[in-house]
């Protein structure tokens, strides 16, 4: 595993600013830290944080692009915003260059950005590290990551309304996976 | 129309609280200064005003039994609370106790309590009147009233966001269409 740690950190650094490489290795490290809390894969946790953004910094036509070669589907929100599409094309990007086939990996790619309605342990663990790890400092990160000892759900749900209120603020689309996601987390917590 | 508008007022004092009449005259008083402002239909707008809530004071399992009579499709938002059945239940009721056919005063009716993506001008003015009529006392208000001289479009706007920030204080599920509503109008706006 470490060597294959080494592999894919030497090719992030060429495809990631080093602020970004910074902020992934802060990820993989919370979400190791979650993972040993909440009783995930540590292996896995570490590889979804260290990877999440690896579809970050592509260009938004390239992002765009990938998307559209591999079917995902385009909404309005994905119009706007196509950086949300380094998600979906995060998933595309791990497993073709840098050859992750497992699925729970993948997954947790593929939900950090929006969340979703069917989201593993994993996935909401990489999800909130992507919050709180420690390179984060927006107002209310401090909140966020007191929560993080006080229950899986309980963070999370924080996490979405914190980016509800956060794209209510910056007039921005808001995506209907959020949404459901965050619906789907109430449904199951009550 | 007077006379019709007495036969309503008939039958919606049998059918409503007193307090959900009060809140219908006042949301049709509002809606018909609202229309008169941004130019739509003032009869129409004063007849959706009157008749928005025209199921409210239904009881949940009639909601429901309308609701799938009717082939209203029914999500987890809509079991979880049957009260925001009574916007499409209230398009049925409008029809068949109410002799209303306008399909633009049903559509008014039908979006009044979650909004969606494809609203006419007196959708959106129904839709707003509900939230600023006089009666109305809940913390922020008055600046509502307020937007309501300054562009309608806004005025929805912060409506909306309004009542995503009450429904993630009540932690309550978010109704799909009202993302879909919020997102349609931000396209609009820009």
């Amino acid at each position: 595993m470490k060597n294959m740690d080494n592999r894919i950190l030497t090719k992030l650094k060429q495809r990631l600013s080093p602020k970004r490489l910074t902020h992934s290795l802060g990820v993989s490290e919370t979400a190791v830290r979650l993972a040993a809390r909440y009783g995930a894969n540590l292996d896995k946790a570490r590889l979804a944080g260290l990877l999440h953004d690896c579809a970050r910094d592509m260009p938004n036509n390239l992002l765009l692009q990938t998307a559209e070669a591999n079917a995902i589907v385009l909404r309005d929100v994905e119009r706007r915003a196509p950086m949300l599409l380094h998600a979906p094309v995060g998933v595309i990007v791990a497993r073709q260059d840098y050859g992750i086939t497992d699925p729970e990996v993948l997954s947790a790619i593929r939900w950090h950005t929006t969340g979703g309605p069917d989201m593993s342990l994993l996935d909401y663990i990489v999800f909130f590290a992507d919050y709180i790890e420690p390179g984060r400092s927006f107002p209310g990160v401090e909140s966020l990551r007191a929560l993080a000892d006080r229950g899986l759900e309980e963070a999370v749900l924080a996490a979405y309304d914190q980016t509800l209120g956060h794209l209510m603020a910056e007039r921005a689309l808001i995506h209907s996976d959020t949404i459901e996601g965050r619906n789907a987390l109430l449904l199951k917590m009550k």
